[in-house]
């Protein structure tokens, strides 16, 4: 990276381009250009949607991986230090909004102020290392849109560095807020500054795991200087926010020996097994104020992690658990008073009936802090169907405050995820994101829904397609019943056929009931009373006008 | 059918035999052979799991499709009439337990009392024609498991019979409880015909597809007696449970004018066609009565169709829906009074946080009778992925008390669903039901998940693919990434490999606390006062185990 390798765009194995039916326009604000989806209908109107997909899916954007995307937040107002600190909640709480809280604003449709009053709580997070300024900034916090996260990773045998940007772009083209890099392996920092300087959103990391590479992953080999080290490589690279396991203490450790299935967090394992053989609390707690000082410096953000999250619904909303929540929130405070942001990492496997213990005991515990979930799983019996478990627990855990979700793939407890798990999982989270929107009465959310119903009842199909969140492959389900082009306009669709079909019924309905002035229950009540036998037959005649066959389709399929 | 065309089993196109590491056994209970679906371990141990596949899935069973079923209840014990009526409620409220309740008790694993009283409650329905003696009873009530419902339905064009009996046998496998035949067309009656004469299941259908068949899809030329003949065709045959959508009144019928997608049930809208078109209150409201007693004929279950149910978000919970379901409240009452079962179809599209809503009024204003969701979906934006949209609404809502959940596939809005979707939507479904038994404390339900998560932290592969709701899915994804073997006993997989393996990490923290009695926390800050240091060494060693590199294997893509 820094030095170009290649004058022509090396943008090839990237996928780029708008999503189907859109373009990618921008919402000029001062000098800030905010980027949004814009979705075209065919009767002329659009709907402009949150884009995390970055220049991308721009058809007029001059992409090179190798050159990395524009630094566009290096023009950006850069206000003074408050007290030392050059973070996004020190700037909150000195009544500074920040040309990345403006951005924001502007993207979630809500006012600057907002955005400022809930950084400076702490109640939301904007994960903006100085030293990533390619990146869109977005903003975690109740308050807010949920967001999700992907995972991505690579490891020696199965993926390339190339591979590994493409990950990201994928993941980002269909809704991914942030990524985490959780690469392994001789190339980790090398595949970390390549999806850095090539992603428009904020980069998170694991980095004990990369500290556990230097230490040939014998975990009781670890020692804090390694560590402080790899978070300083990482912070000087730009990562915006990294998970630190600082809340596995020493004491909670025998507290999980009688679990169904133990420790199952990685992170919480390594420093398990590192105090237990040391028989010394972790380095990451006793070490912590010197992490906020690191931390701070960049602007980086705490996602505290989990360790002793359950790993099963036998395990969940144990002592364990909920030991490790109460360190968390000592942390918080710590970190808070050095101006660093943080939010808290939640589970897991939990069962529907807990979900909401969670976020409360999270949110009186941590002061508030964003919560960051991994789903939940609301069963353990659907290894193969784990982003659809986790869907519901996410969404139940979003409806009641939390901010961000980790997304959980079809391949979760079987295997690594490929390109189309990894879509699969990013679309599920969408929905149960947009869903937690819809639940807590997020300002713009209803708005898609309702553009996708009105296109739905009047059979524009091309439109319903555009507007949902998979177009690809909306489009090709229904092309395998009624591939014609034709039936994209038909006034029908292959579950009904044209003699069956309810919305157009209903849509006759509409037009008699309006025709005839019967607005209200009392004005049918009156027509009733007035004994108008003209009113049916005139009906009769309307009606004729909904079963005219228009052509053979296949029928039935549909519920009663 | 009934006569025998072959002597030779024409099972060809079925799909027989046990579902993977599973045998069917029979629990005898009294002259009852009650069946259970037995997953064997390769611990010697075993799980018994509630069995919906009938004899196709009993390796000793003889099959032949033309023969159809053995008819198992025919040789069961028939109570008298209570006061004229020979109906599971009658028989209920006169504290009779018969051999259905018994069978169901013990396919519950609860007392028969509960199932008798809540039968005579009203609070839970056995849908069991006494002509369909094929079937092997079942209970919707949500003192029971949570019950699916899959939709089948031929098409002239797309399906043969044959395909039809192999939908239901499919669908059944996989976890079905009952099957809705919404077929249209011409062989409509011969079709159902094989169905129920094939089916383990209960079966229902909405007779007035058939009805308006008659009528050459007209539906302002439908009339009692046409409806009322299709009804007695179809009770003839054994049909369990009918969708009857008499709560579509005329005067509610307006209050759908200003929705955003009208009325999407089939059903309602025929009913809202005719009643419009001959401005006079429907036939089925008018002829409610003369409808109960051809139900308790044959004790066929009511289930009161909600014609307005919301088609989108924006439509949930309105005026319309509500006023529909107060009169199926109304309904209730008449058809308890003589003796004929009843439950309540429910929406539908409906935001999560206006889903507890649905349950409360449908409990209020119908009398506790157990209701029946089509999903419902949380958002309107995902068509492709509508199994998932509703299956967080459908377990929110089972949760909540909802008795039976009417699958969704992925192709709902856009086609239909071939053996693929069939089978992602009831096991999409069958999580939601599961979770919501999870988090009811229903009796049975987390041995799964204890013995599946058992089998996980144990590194027991097969019995952990073999617990799951789809063991092929399961296995298949594991073998993509690990095809080998020897990957199966393997103490790591794929996702960490075996240097970072969390699971074995905390085996050996339980390990190392079990053997130096670290039970609680405790015990470890009294070793930690007391300074042993060599409890670390030991740790030191004990460690070493974990940390032995044992092959290569591929890494990352775990979340932190």
């Amino acid at each position: 990276m820094g030095t170009r390798v290649s004058t022509a765009p090396t943008n090839s194995g990237l996928t780029t381009g708008p999503i189907e039916g859109s373009s990618k326009q921008y919402l000029d604000v001062g000098h800030l250009r905010v980027p949004v989806r814009r979705i075209h209908l065919t009767n002329g109107e659009h709907l402009d949607v949150y884009d995390t997909s970055g220049p991308y899916t721009d058809a007029a954007a001059d992409i090179d991986v190798e050159r990395g995307l524009p630094r566009v937040r290096d023009s950006w107002a850069r206000p003074e230090p408050v007290a030392g600190a050059s973070t996004q909640l020190a700037w909150a709480r000195a009544g500074i909004v920040t040309d990345e809280m403006r951005f924001i604003a502007a993207r979630e449709g809500v006012d600057e102020e907002l955005v400022r009053s809930e950084v400076a709580a702490g109640r939301a997070v904007i994960p903006a290392n100085h030293r990533h300024p390619e990146s869109e900034p977005m903003i975690i916090g109740k308050r807010f849109a949920v967001k999700i996260n992907a995972n991505i990773g690579n490891s020696a045998v199965r993926s390339s560095i190339a591979d590994e940007v493409e990950k990201m772009v994928w993941a980002t083209r269909w809704g991914a807020d942030t990524i985490m890099d959780l690469s392994t392996g001789a190339d980790i920092h090398t595949t970390r500054e390549w999806i850095l300087r090539n992603s428009p959103v904020p980069v998170g990391t694991v980095p004990i795991y990369q500290a556990l590479e230097k230490v040939d992953g014998d975990p009781t080999a670890l020692t804090w200087e390694i560590y402080r080290d790899t978070v300083i490589e990482q912070a000087e690279q730009g990562v915006d926010y990294m998970t630190v396991h600082a809340g596995v203490l020493l004491r909670y450790i025998p507290l999980t020996a009688r679990r169904v299935t133990g420790i199952v967090s990685r992170g919480g394992s390594i420093m398990a097994a590192w105090c237990l053989a040391h028989h010394r609390e972790s380095f990451l707690y006793t070490h912590f104020e010197e992490l906020c000082e690191i931390f701070r410096r960049y602007d980086i953000t705490f996602s505290l992690g989990d360790g002793l999250r359950p790993g099963s619904i036998a395990d969940a909303n144990d002592e364990a658990q909920f030991a490790e929540l109460r360190t968390l929130g000592e942390l918080t405070r710590i970190a808070r008073s050095r101006d660093v942001q943080v939010m808290i990492e939640g589970p897991g496997h939990v069962p529907m009936h807990k979900i909401a213990e969670n976020v409360r005991l999270e949110e009186e515990l941590c002061d508030g802090a964003p919560f960051y979930t991994l789903g939940p799983l609301a069963t353990d019996i659907a290894p193969a169907y784990d982003h659809i478990t986790s869907a519901i627990g996410a969404a139940m855990i979003a409806q009641a405050g939390t901010a961000m979700l980790c997304y959980v793939t079809p391949k979760e407890h079987l295997g690594l995820p490929n390109r189309d798990d990894v879509k699969v999982g990013v679309i599920t989270y969408k929905i149960a994101a947009h869903a937690a929107d819809l639940a807590k009465g997020h300002p713009r959310a209803q708005e898609r829904d309702d553009a996708l119903s009105r296109a739905r009842f009047e059979f524009r199909w091309v439109d319903q397609f555009n507007l949902s969140l998979d177009p690809d492959t909306a489009r090709e389900y229904h092309d395998e019943t009624l591939p014609a082009e034709p039936a994209k306009t038909a006034h029908f669709c292959s579950m009904c056929g044209p003699k069956f079909c309810s919305m157009r019924i209903s849509a006759d309905v509409r037009a008699y009931a309006e025709e005839n002035g019967l607005a209200t229950a009392e004005d049918i009540e009156r027509t009733m009373a007035e004994g108008m036998a003209s009113k049916s037959a005139e009906f009769a005649r309307a009606g004729k006008r909904v079963y005219v066959p228009l052509e053979p389709v296949t029928g039935a399929g549909d519920p009663a």
